[in-house]
């Protein structure tokens, strides 16, 4: 299934080396969650069916508008992309669908893209339109605006553009469509707050109609960045209402890091989820903005209580729960494989901390207003070393004990060195 | 009207000696406003019109929990509070409703208080109910919650508070109930994030099913504090969701100082407005958190913006728009006399530089995108100093054209601190 | 040692049920540590060497400005927080000594108090001074500042105060003076920013050259809170500056709450022990501002990486290196002997995860520039669970394995409930 | 002088349509101002003298790492920028300097690039060096910093780059050298953040001991952005060390974006001076993180607080006291000349509404801690409206009085549209 990869044999090699401390590990902390009544086979379950898509555009350097500093061997092609992806999927086996962003990868053939993505283990999630830049030919420029632009002509484009999304989508087998805009202003005054808020409901409804009927529309809110003064789609509060006003395939995305700073993210997903909104996520982490950072690598413990929302929303809202989730991360000081690997590695350790929460005890607690007590439920779970839970479904699926390692091994981006074409250097825009 | 109050000799003989440079600096501007056909006239008529109510608690000093520092002559009952709030609305003429809260401003009659509020020129504007401490002889604590709590006898309590405030707010004339709450967390777990705000809106909906049919129940979110880890109603999403969910009567109110740092607040009064949900602000102002400084202090070109949305509000809904307003700070440093008259010259000259924007240029430039336009469109309007446009306003209502030097001339203070009794001292809690 | 605390025998038969667990836990932890060539005993030896001091004042319930909820049993008077604090100590064995707070503690003999102390297993930690309050028959008010106050009486009240407190330190076997003011403003030129500068510099000085040769002065920074607008002492900057220009003996105490937004704050722990300047902390953690939560309870990967800084301290700069740690937070819905408890828990918890890190693997990965080899050294450590070395440390002095459970099983503060005078409501300033 | 720019016969022309009015504005102001016993003309005169810098990079169209869009007749070298710096200059009067930027400016021949400067009326101010973008045929990567890096080579590098731009500049006739380095970290763990600090006061010490006996080296901090984590000089604590450390010529600079929300930058404007080391500005104006908006768009009145601080500290300092202004914006939504000439009116405007203020009047109400009459000293001069007085100075120095009616008059960018090389699309980082 994965040809043309890391050897499967290398995999094998290395798992042995590790296999052994991780039978001990791992018996060791099925012994101790046995005591408290938990069968540890049925979470490293929970954790094999656990999934997350990669971003094609993650797969190369990121930058910021300072610079970008290319490493040798970044993929430049949609193919190439497709190549690492499959490399992260095929070691870590629980990122088995990539997510375009487009026109950055479009292609002539989409059958014969969907057939290289399958080739290397991999199907296609959410497609992401892109009405923030302007591409070489285009009629209408987005440099006021697109969705909410005061422009009948600048929208029109953008709508068609979100329509073709939707089409080249169902040519590769996805079935959700993500609209970020980065419309907004950066002076007091630039727009007029309202009538632009109306304008990109209008836009946004002409894409919507066009949404086939198995198809969610997710809604992506930004604090700011690229607009430093307003943003059309801000806060979760614009992002519900305007899903509210689509129609029932309209749902919120959260990205971690488009939020003021302070803010109680794990009570936003826990209101989406109550009014039916919660349509998925871009995992990352951030100390500042939106700084794109490795999931997990500044705050695990808010990432911990993310999962923990949604393990409540996930018991309590039953078949109909199921967001979309999504790496999406810039990986400026990194190779992107390993980040993509370590980051969906802490990703399923949140989750499978969150289904170690003795939850009885916690709604108990809860309802006597024991405060320490359920705090501790969680803060319990949140300290237990998962690592060889994640592991072991790891490794049962094939995929390498330690990642890294493994990956450093296969000499893969040495040798991609040498048959990739070298990126030109990013020398930023300010 | 003002019996008992500050003489209106004094006003008059304070107005005289300021009157010519008054006229003077008002002929000035009204000839550099005609040269932009508009006519000076009826501006200060609209901030003649104008007006803000002030709360009886801010009437004292406030403090923080680590100290109050009271001050002589303060006001410690609901008589001299009310005493006070004449004081300032005889010098500024721009406050002529109280919003009392209870239980702090619990009488036998009320009958009679609405006649003593009306001796001293004042009405009651919205009622404030409390539920965020416990009083002596309550029955239930709201230690753990008051709407939202688990406890059936405590929402119930709760409940019952603000019917009560209901039918004392009847008594008085007023037709607004705010709905604060402490509610929230301070460790994670300590609450289910969803179950609490069912409970907060099942507990809402009875309040709201009591209300009359011409009043209207104003919702107040905050971010954090009295609760510094969840908060129940923390943003304006949550806010709109629970008013939309309870029905048409119910609105959003907007305290400056309850968001996140840099949340754009001025588009936050647009999304209530664009929904129908806008129900009034508490004017402050603050540099860190609820700071409940006074308006414009900090950042006075917010405040102007924020009253530019209000503007553009008002000619687009109509007489649909009446949104409540009121001042709530909390006078740490300064004698709240001062403090209150002047925000509420503040907040009029914020409103009379909002009136002073030329909103065809300002379309027009929003809709050619023409951003240096736009904004300076706003920026002219900003620059303008409109004191005299508010201090004549004020003049000829009867008010104080130098308000802090005539109630300085009055002695008011000095004499309450003879007549009145001692404040202890502010110890704080931590 | 601890005579009249919580029996002895309750924890020793509550221990005995939890041993065979914790023997199981640590024993595999240990194998696992083998293999990366710790020792577990060894870590376990720096665990049961680390103490952190709690403040009396910890003790009691804390509250905001808008309420304290007390619950039956609080202490009220410093014998009955000694007692408190003892059991706290009596449980977790890391709490030996409590740093007192003047005048709340004031008591007629301080050689009684120490002795008093010393019977429940308590010596004194860093003196407290106050002046953000005033106090009953003080002459002058701390209402517009203290040591940077304009008036030479209140300034000299203040310094005399400190110098007091030196005394009573003395007399207490302390040799800490933390200087916290709240000095500051809430307007824009309420206060000239230099000047008051310079007069608190003049002021500490004082203190400072009161100051034994064995004596410390800390001086605690804060953003903001009880001031809004301007802070005298309000970062790191400040607070380093100020220590440089008085001396040797002044150092800068961090307090993890009093930081802007965003803050790197290990980096500023870094950069005080750089310029040797780092003189301890107050230990709490917080979402939006000084909230006073739970150390660890909200962000705890920020006080593991803190304590990686204080590893690394520790390692560079020898036996100069010895910081002052108190745990200092406002306890307002837990008890707060549990809160104690468990903060001291998870401090020490972080500090044996920073002494699980490889230092070798992250300094090589630093000076290689291998971004993720470096993060994954520090993030393997942090998934470690080393609960089982934390409780073995605690059981081997005579703690207690499972503290809330002990501490709930042996009816102390019911029994509290029975004795100690009940406390009044706390009905908040605003 | 200013040759091949705008015509000085256009200015004139439209100058004597707005002459009339602004005769009339400035005489009204200057009564107004007669009865607080300030002479206009002497204010007038101040901001006659005032200037500030522009930086020749801030002459294009900026973008975010998401999009650049250009505009027509956007500068693409160093001779067109400074053509369009001649253009603002030409127009505000106020703008007589450009900051270069090296190697984006490099040239063949500096003493003719002078001379070309000089002929549109321009000198040279502060070099900035560039250290956080590699530059094609760069023998060293600053991909994991400059002058902090580990690598000797990278250091060394850095160092050489910051030499030639002394010597570049010291034939350009500046004085300064700004030096902002990007190094940080995007992990915890990535770098030791002291020994970080410590390579890179020993490369700016080298950097130091290169400086000319005249010049200064002024550091720039930084709180975030292009690091995510760690920025090595992250605040005005960092820098103001490194400066001491340093020696007298090097001071810490101030760009008004690079600072944690909520801070009170005025406060650091005064520290900085009270221990001689405050060196200089970049203005601009944010509302999140580094926005580079215009300078005052988003908060004026906190550009007025430093500007009462500088008021302030030029009248303690005396002579020493000249720290170095520029504008450093980047221009994403308007056209840059009209941009830069709005925010050198906006930062004048700032400094003469901080000559205005009775500084009798605060120093006494601050002495006497009357909060309220120490504000209104402050707010009293904020609210007048200085656009006459900054207006005269400018057309008395032979500018435009409405320098955007006149520049759109003039026709310059679509006569730049026709001649000058089109730059390509700016398609963005991620």
């Amino acid at each position: 299934m994965t040809h043309g990869l890391i050897s499967d044999e290398l995999i094998a090699e290395r798992n042995a080396r590790a296999r052994a401390a991780l039978d001990e590990d791992y018996a060791a902390l099925g012994k101790q969650l046995d005591r408290a009544d938990i069968a540890i086979d049925s979470i490293t379950q929970s954790i094999s069916s656990f999934s997350v898509a990669v971003p094609t555009w993650g797969a190369g350097r990121g930058g910021t508008r300072f610079a970008k500093f290319p490493i040798p061997g970044e993929p430049t092609t949609i193919h190439e992309k497709l190549e690492d992806c499959g490399v992260i999927n095929q070691l870590c086996r629980m990122t088995p669908r990539v997510s375009p962003h487009f026109p950055w990868d479009k292609v002539a053939d989409y059958q014969a893209l969907r057939e290289e993505a399958a080739a290397v283990g991999l199907g296609f999630d959410a497609i992401n339109s892109n009405t923030f830049q302007d591409q070489p030919g285009q009629s209408q420029s987005y440099a006021s605006g697109s969705l909410s632009s005061t422009s009948d002509a600048v929208r029109q484009q953008a709508v068609e553009h979100n329509i073709e999304c939707i089409d080249i989508g169902r040519q590769l087998g996805a079935s959700d469509l993500t609209v970020w805009v980065g419309d907004g202003s950066n002076f007091p005054g630039q727009q007029d707050l309202t009538r632009s808020f109306d304008r990109y409901l209008e836009a946004v409804g002409l894409i919507y109609a066009a949404l086939p009927g198995d198809w969610r529309l997710l809604i992506e809110h930004k604090m700011f960045e690229p607009a430093f003064y307003s943003s059309v789609i801000s806060d979760w509060g614009s992002s519900i209402l305007a899903a509210q006003e689509l129609g029932p395939k309209a749902q919120c995305l959260v990205d971690l890091g488009h939020h003021a700073p302070n803010v109680n993210i794990e009570q936003i997903v826990a209101r989406l989820n109550r009014f039916g909104k919660l349509g998925g996520f871009h995992f990352n982490d951030s100390k500042y903005g939106d700084d794109d950072l490795d999931s997990g690598s500044i705050n695990p413990h808010q990432l911990f209580l993310i999962f923990n929302e949604l393990v409540e929303a996930e018991r309590n809202s039953g078949s109909s729960f199921r967001p979309s989730y999504m790496i999406d991360q810039s990986h400026n000081v990194t190779d992107p494989i390993e980040s993509m690997m370590m980051s969906a590695d802490c990703i399923a350790a949140s989750y499978a901390k969150a289904l170690l929460v003795d939850r009885a005890a916690l709604h108990d607690a809860q309802e006597r207003n024991d405060a320490m007590a359920a705090f501790q439920a969680l803060r319990r779970a949140y300290n237990i070393d998962v690592t060889p839970i994640v592991a072991k479904a790891r490794a049962e699926a094939g995929g390498a004990i330690d990642m890294i390692a493994t990956y450093r091994d296969s000499g893969w981006r040495q040798r991609k060195a040498q048959e990739r074409q070298r990126v030109g250097l990013g020398a930023g825009i300010v």
